[in-house]
């Protein structure tokens, strides 16, 4: 493959951004601060990074005109370099789009509907009644069951599951290990076993959606389980059934949300969060690593939950306190309360 | 699919519940107390959701008899409505058995033996001596190993995998993506680098088990992993080698339990919770989610760690605290042991 | 299969271990303390365990010059027990290796390599540019995209999938459901809606690493995501993109690791644990379970945060005190200060 070339200039042109230093310079790639080749473009939008400006050898970097007071080379001014640089790298990034049809090896069920300008790889499976539009991409080893659809110009990379009742957008990526439509986890106890609720339900997901790697959302019990548009799920999230996920919700890895918890729009969840059942979180909460979210948030903001991070042996002095902490604070009001002062 | 329909008196007498209102009205399907149209059964069971009770067009409510008091529709009375709706929704799940038979694309050892009554999918490899028995379905893209039986009317949905030594009982329930039998994490530093411990135990797990998507169960590294009847897990749980789990115990969605730890009858560990290597849990233990049970549990009952959600403003101040916890206690100590009062 | 059988005494020489008692005794197999037979070896490293040691009926049993003071049957002397069983332990894992040769229903591109001597199960799909060297096993079901390399001797158990620019060095073992080269999850926002950054690195795996089952190790977004040498994962991990994990470092299940964080060698990484972005950890740290590693390490050593398990009544009273711990310590403070003593 011929990797693609462009002048500073044009690079600077194509994104709308403002240009110091040298236009004619040639990029042929994208690299980091520290390690670019002179002929590579790089960025600098965090400032942890800052000191790397010094000894690039970068052809060019995308960065704020702040930053660029002072660097010898050459700079693309932009208001947000992490996204400028997103839209430049786009355009080194060499996909060879699989040829539209159907691999003599997957077995699509004859109610199932495959528009002839969609890709299905090997061993891929179809279900009845299900549907993949033009321009989606489904990649080796996916099962597909009965009653969904893969949007126009979705893609499921490889190895992607959805059970049953999925549909899908326009332009849904879904990485491997992906499973989408398993049944919801419903049971009820009745006389001393479980008993298993029906999932009668479905998983909608709207378009420009992103589900990470082995991530998995259930089905609904009764209705559906749904994400709104432009929702990005990194890997090995879980989505309990009925969940709502609202628009532009990014959730990082590990996080889960539980049954019919309904998560607002513009909503940051970090790595390895929870979110309990049945809560509701309004539009922009932002929820940090590993925190767990045990009532409703009606307020936009950042919330927390945990203990800072010390040496094992502190950690133990000051645990073990943690089970005092309500004594302590009994016998510090009673202080108080018989305090002269 | 013809859907099937009931009256109100039928689903009452089906389930054995008490009939308030009008017995002769048409149930069509299942809906949510807040959504269901007028030719479908809803349920009352959750406190949360009583205020929908006035305004749904459900044909029918399962519910409480002290919830059925002057609510003008039908009303099937239970005593645990959950459980009931359970048994009723069962009836409008209309699942279409796969065929007895192997898929033509099926790789099965020679060594393997196939009930001619089990179905066996697209794409599926069964390994050497390994026995698909009466009624059971191996849904498409799985892969069994040696040695592994799937019992009696048990369902491995799609691409799940019995790595080796894997025994399911009767009416096992797996999800897509779900490991059982991988090598359990056994490694022994020596000489500076990892020696692998070999894993020569298996998995059992038995009837009435559910195993959700993307779960993984180690096998052992000596004797087996155990799963008694009835165990229910939710997706993305992982058991690590030679754990023992007791019959009818639930563990929702990203739960862990380590190496030999050893839990009993009955217990529900919380989302994202985890319980170290080597403990006993009793019977009927709780777990809250996202806990971590770091001793052995002699007690039935609930248990907790962690802290409470708070505005990532106020989180800071108090967590930056938790650091100081030991010293703030002897501070108090010594002032209480100097209060003159 | 018959199974091998060895003399005590042609254990002890094998493994270089003292041997106190019968070294005539004849081995079959391995067992637990608690269970093994006459005929099989077992092994005490676990003090926890050494009540076992008086009623064990096994043939013989590897344990410290210490545990064996008054043991009566045959004992293997060893420094680290459980390292010298591991040894032995292998040599009663039959296993069969595959033949080499690429199964008929696999889909191999043109531009790929397969060595005659590699293994290629059923159903597995390789793309463009890929190779796989001599000894390797590529179990069924697994997907391996465009220039990914299976080094000498390695092995994909069943259903492993490399996306893209995955390579892995020798004798490296990844477990089912792993998935290596997805597209790290970077985004950028952008006139209110995500923008995806695109992910042009891939993913470097270095000689004897082991990878579990269900684990996801993304891409790099311009450099290589990077496990050196030896590093050992337990299943359900993940490890994000352009994170760098140092030689003989293990983590244990469900852990995570963020994005650009930097990881030292011989560390330990709990169950559970969370490592943020862009963070370094020196060489050594071991994190103990579900702990949140905010910022970086420079000293070895162990590290930790939570809080202790507790019933929940008296967790529910203790945690809501945290809510007020800086109030409470600022009343302490003003108390000391005006204590006159």
């Amino acid at each position: 493959m011929s990797a693609p070339v462009y002048t500073a200039a044009e690079l600077a042109q194509r994104a709308g951004l403002g240009l110091r230093g040298d236009g004619a310079v040639r990029v042929r790639g994208v690299g980091t601060l520290a390690r670019a080749r002179a002929d590579e473009l790089a960025f600098l939008a965090n400032p942890r990074y800052r000191a790397q400006l010094a000894d690039t050898a970068a052809a060019a970097v995308v960065m704020r005109a702040e930053d660029a007071e002072g660097f010898a080379g050459t700079a693309l001014i932009a208001r947000d370099p992490y996204a400028a640089f997103a839209r430049l790298a786009a355009l080194f990034e060499t996909r060879a789009a699989p040829e539209p049809g159907v691999h003599p090896s997957a077995v699509v069920d004859p109610g199932a509907r495959v528009d002839p300008r969609a890709h299905v790889g090997a061993f891929v499976s179809i279900g009845a009644r299900s549907r993949i539009e033009a321009g989606a991409i489904v990649g080796p080893g996916c099962v597909i069951g009965e009653d969904c659809v893969v949007g126009e110009g979705s893609e499921l990379v490889a190895r992607v599951t959805l059970v049953k009742r999925v549909r899908l957008g326009r332009r849904v990526l879904v990485h491997p290990g992906a499973v989408l439509g398993a049944d919801g986890f419903g049971l009820a106890m009745d006389g001393g076993r479980w008993l298993k609720v029906p999932q009668l339900g479905g998983v909608v997901v709207g378009d420009d959606c992103e589900i990470g790697a082995n991530t998995t959302i259930d089905r609904g019990a009764i209705e559906d389980t749904v994400l709104e548009e432009d929702v990005r799920l990194d890997n090995q999230i879980q989505i309990g059934h009925n969940a709502h996920i609202g628009a532009h919700t990014a959730m990082a890895g590990c996080a889960a949300v539980a049954g019919s918890a309904r998560i607002g729009r513009y909503c940051l969840i970090g790595g390895g969060a929870g979110v309990l059942g049945h809560l509701e979180l309004c539009d922009r909460v932002t929820v940090t690593a590993m925190s767990l979210v045990t009532h409703s948030i009606r307020e936009p903001g950042e919330y927390s939950s945990g203990t800072p991070l010390m040496d094992n042996r502190s950690w133990r002095r000051n645990a073990a306190r943690f089970k005092q902490l309500d004594a302590l604070a009994r016998r510090l009001r009673r202080g108080a309360d018989s305090d002269p002062t």
